[in-house]
């Protein structure tokens, strides 16, 4: 068999770096659960009519067939795909459910998506994301909108990372302004907007005219909206200084208003009113967030969401909700890019118990069953070669001690291979130093 | 949008059901960490013509397409297909990386897999797999086959299940006795034995004659080899007795007394050499393992692997392997479905802090940041209604304490909903019993 060699958009970490995920994702969990939301996950597919009810993501799915499901005819059946996001298969599973869960209803929900998209830096074919979602029966309180930034700069500052801005904005704000100016078609002046970063103002002129009929008045209008930026309410006095009325648009500079005020009096520094976020995805109806990372600003946003107040609904009965995801592979991609996020040892073992010779292999592994009842990740030596070779293969490893069984009477013996101080031990009470007992990230 | 309807095969839990899960990987993962095994998780999708080394699971394949490739064109691509196990993608990353690993390697990979079987009672099209192997290059030391089903008892173990029995066997014994006793298509044998449990002796008596030409005398050996069952090395002696001589027999026989004798040694009554397991897939080699949950036998293997010599090789280098996959969602399916492993409470959260009313969600919030700062698990209340339906909210959820703010100076009050226990308390200083902070799964 020739070398495979990897798949372009499907990354694979090192064992060394699956620890830093695995960190990163027991911390992210731990806030979660502290905030008090529950666990949720849900199948890795949906059928198709589900994934494509939003036009733009249509391109993005990947379809599953089996591979003998011609042979066996029922070509009719539904086409699954392979979900690309977490709140759409979570909108499907409040509606399938919703007799059975009490509302509002807090989950979390750290799972891989696919999207086939072209691959690019940051960009992935398949990656992890973590959120987290409320939603409630008929009406959400507009006090979960502040809530979510601050449990994300919770996450975010338990983890071993730069620190981070949460930039928000009010969809309403947008669509009430747009309005307000005499734009008829706000969705594709939000369209032209979203892509400021990306091509810059003039570009989004041009694109406001050709897309949304916006004049040059209008398009300017749009533009002096975009470039506000406040870390308080103040944002709303700039909103206003344009001059424009809306019932919309005060609605949203209300709720954006309580936001930040929240953020600021909870978690002062974290949030930051930025009325150019946009999201691309187009089922947000109210607050939108975006996260950058300080230092990495030009990978874009690591943390997004917003409230969707039509992404399920029974009937007369619908369920507004709001949340927030971590693209936990896109962080970590830059991160380990940049060489700014690694672990102290390549595997959990902190113990290598040498064996002496083949036939005493079992008192290694009485040792080895000592230190594990200890809580010490130990390994016995896979050979008896020479200790020497046997130290190497903890070297190697990144494994910090090398346990010497004793023969013949003899004491035990326990070697720290850094500084090579060697001591007798007895396994039932030796315990490392706390920071020798598990792998650091860092 | 009309109701949704579960599909088929693709099973969710409730987020109870799926704190029980974590609950269970957390144990499994730590157990697997302890004996030194570095994580891994590989791509959800392989080359197909990897997933179809094996004919025999090639109908179980779920090809992945993106919904507009025809589109663009290139037509040719590699198909990519969803793994169905975690051998063979990591028997494939073992070759792509060969030459950045530390032989022997030991991973383990806990990862979703898919299978387009006919749905079943215990069968799933997508489920949890939790995996160790150990792989080394050219050649393999025989006592890793021994270390794994110590490994299993002791994951297994950790958690609130039945006890389980392993059972050995290896697949020199069945393929040097069936050579020995004349049958030229071991293989084909091995396949009808392996199905004694499923079709009883008489059957598989006809299929031996059929599919690989056993004489009734022959077929006759075959069936009391595979009766042969024991906790100890004694079933050497009735291997012997049938008076069979074959040198990959006598090899076979040696290793599995090594197995059975290690297992005796360190984890008594854990292991039973049991010839009558054979292991569906064909890649093993030497050791096999099956898990019978104790109580549930009728359900079969929630735990299986072996040794395999090729499944990976790059020229004149090969990599020999040992592993064992616990079935996870197999497991949690049957005992969920026998209504034997359960959660104390359906959220993660140990307090809720009322709010008196929404001017005052500040307060509430504070008490909250206090709590969880201690590392307890708090929401506060979605809203301000009277003091009864907000404990009610906390009752549907099983959420033990209600949290009072003092209003105008008056001290703050946790009650205990349970017993209606109301006392003074400092949002800094409280902890609920141990027992309390996190919900409890037994």
């Amino acid at each position: 068999m020739s070398k495979p060699t990897p798949i372009s958009g499907f990354p694979e970490w090192t064992p060394g770096q699956r620890m830093v995920e695995q960190f990163v994702l027991d911390r992210i969990r731990a806030t979660f659960e502290l905030y008090g939301f529950a666990p949720l996950e849900t199948r890795a597919v949906e059928p198709l009519d589900q994934l494509l009810r939003k036009g733009e993501t249509s391109k993005e799915v990947y379809v599953i067939r089996r591979l003998h499901a011609d042979a066996e005819g029922a070509g009719g059946d539904d086409q699954l795909g392979l979900h690309f996001d977490l709140t759409v298969p979570f909108a499907r599973y409040v509606l399938e459910n919703a007799g059975k869960l009490a509302f509002p209803f807090r989950r979390y929900q750290i799972q891989k998506v696919w999207r086939g998209e072209r691959p690019q830096e940051g960009r992935y074919r398949e990656f992890v994301q973590a959120d987290i979602d409320i939603v409630d029966r008929d009406t959400l309180a507009p006090h979960h909108e502040a809530e979510m930034p601050l449990v994300i700069g919770d996450a975010l500052r338990s983890l071993p990372i730069p620190p981070v801005t949460i930039q928000v904005n009010n969809r309403k704000i947008c669509e009430g302004f747009y309005r307000g100016i005499g734009l008829t078609d706000p969705e594709a002046a939000l369209r032209a907007v979203d892509k400021l970063d990306k091509i810059g103002p003039a570009k989004v002129a041009d694109l406001l005219a050709q897309t949304a009929g916006a004049s040059e008045a209008q398009a300017k209008a749009c533009l002096a909206l975009a470039e506000i930026s406040a870390p308080d309410a103040s944002f709303a006095d700039a909103v206003r200084a344009l001059g424009v009325s809306d019932p919309l648009l005060d609605e949203g500079v209300d709720e954006l208003v309580r936001v930040v005020e929240t953020a600021a009096e909870h978690s002062p520094g974290l949030c930051v009113a930025d009325l150019r976020i946009a999201r691309g995805l187009d089922y947000y109806t109210g607050t939108v967030y975006e996260t950058q990372l300080r230092g990495y600003e030009r990978f874009g946003s690591i943390c997004s969401g917003g409230r969707y107040d039509n992404l399920a609904s029974a009937g007369a009965v619908s369920y507004p909700g709001v949340g927030i995801s971590i693209g936990v592979t896109r962080l970590l991609g830059l991160l380990f890019g940049a060489g700014a996020l690694s672990v102290s040892r390549e595997v959990p073992t902190a113990v290598l118990v040498a064996v002496t010779n083949e036939e005493r292999r079992t008192a290694s592994n009485r040792v080895a069953e000592a230190l594990r009842r200890s809580g010490v990740p130990t390994e016995v030596s896979p050979s008896a070669a020479k200790f020497g070779k046997q130290i190497r293969y903890a070297e190697r490893r990144g494994i910090p001690y090398v346990w010497f069984p004793g023969v013949d009477g003899a004491s035990d013996e326990v070697k720290d291979i850094r500084s090579g101080e060697q001591v007798t031990a007895v396994a039932q009470e030796w315990m490392p130093p706390v920071e020798d007992l598990k792998p650091t990230v860092g």
